[in-house]
């Protein structure tokens, strides 16, 4: 049963936005159209704007609709040490809770040799240019703790330590205020060999 | 921490969307913007011309691109009967589950005096002038069965009956596959007072 073809092309077309199945996007297109057109008109040329005019920062990669991104425009910013991460969401929270004050590297993905995603697709040779300049004084990798993360990782610390770059990995252990019964079996033994002194 | 201002307004532009919070728009902004950019491009002018061009239907009041919507323009639906419903989600739900061949009237909200909505901005007198036409035999009262969807009920089940029309409101009852322990007394009290020979 169809009400009309738009609002039927309208459900469908929300459907591209990750998590929103049949149902919420029905939800969306009548909320949108019969409480909040001004919102959708707004949404609708945001979007097309964004699709436009966002690419990817020179220098670290990550998203922005400018030629450099605020974090490799900001001259404040420690020029010696590189975080690399796999998408642009992984700066935003680094950034937001960490304190770290240098520069990164965005991946966009990670290596996947079974989808064609080698070095190159990476960026990794930007990156090696950039090691190479030598001002570069710590790599720090914070792919995900996934299989294809790891072997990232592994590739990325190869090139740093070819270069006599210190090169750390973000630590593994248990989540605050989780409960050690809960953790799994990887991260204990991690957090067990890994132990500090108090 | 932003990335940068056109992705700012990006998330913010899609907080519009019911049930989209912070988080989940940034995930969306991302997704699309790395991802899916022939979806968001797709999206942005659908929900555009949806916006510009989605008015009501003139006998019906749902949401449509036509002068009439499908049911009321499709000759082969039951004329003698109209049932009334809040919203054009309600008219979709209804076709697919109950097999009801009439035709609907969509309120597009309830009587809400506080907030000004009374019987004009439902466009009761419409309904006024259909049910003055002498055809229909069968009003089904469908409004949600909230205090604000039981007074427009009681309105509406006035004006069938000054016109000797039969008017009908769904039942009140267990819902299936509910358990009679965890349904709340007013529906567990009406569904006992209407029990059914069986």
């Amino acid at each position: 049963m169809s009400l009309s073809p738009l609002i039927d092309q309208l459900i469908e077309a929300l459907r591209v936005l990750p998590g929103v199945g049949p149902k919420s996007a029905q939800r969306m297109a009548f909320y949108l159209l019969e409480r909040h057109r001004d919102g959708a008109r707004n949404l609708s040329s945001i979007l097309l704007s964004a699709v436009e005019n966002i690419g990817h920062c020179q220098k670290c990669r990550t998203l922005t609709e400018d030629d450099l991104c605020s974090i490799c425009a900001n001259p404040g910013r420690d020029v010696s040490s590189i975080c690399i991460v796999e998408t642009p969401s992984d700066v935003m929270m680094i950034d937001k809770v960490t304190g770290y004050k240098g520069r990164y590297f965005v991946l966009m993905g990670h290596l996947s040799p079974l989808d064609g995603i080698g070095p190159d697709e990476l960026g990794l040779d930007k990156l090696a240019l950039r090691l190479n300049e030598g001002d570069i004084q710590e790599l720090i990798i914070a792919t995900n703790p996934t299989v294809e993360g790891e072997a990232t990782a592994h590739y990325i610390s190869e090139m740093g330590k070819k270069r006599d770059i210190r090169t750390t990995r973000l630590a593994h252990g248990i989540p605050l205020g989780g409960e050690l019964e809960f953790v799994d079996g990887g991260t204990l033994s991690h957090a067990f060999s890994d132990r500090r002194d108090i």
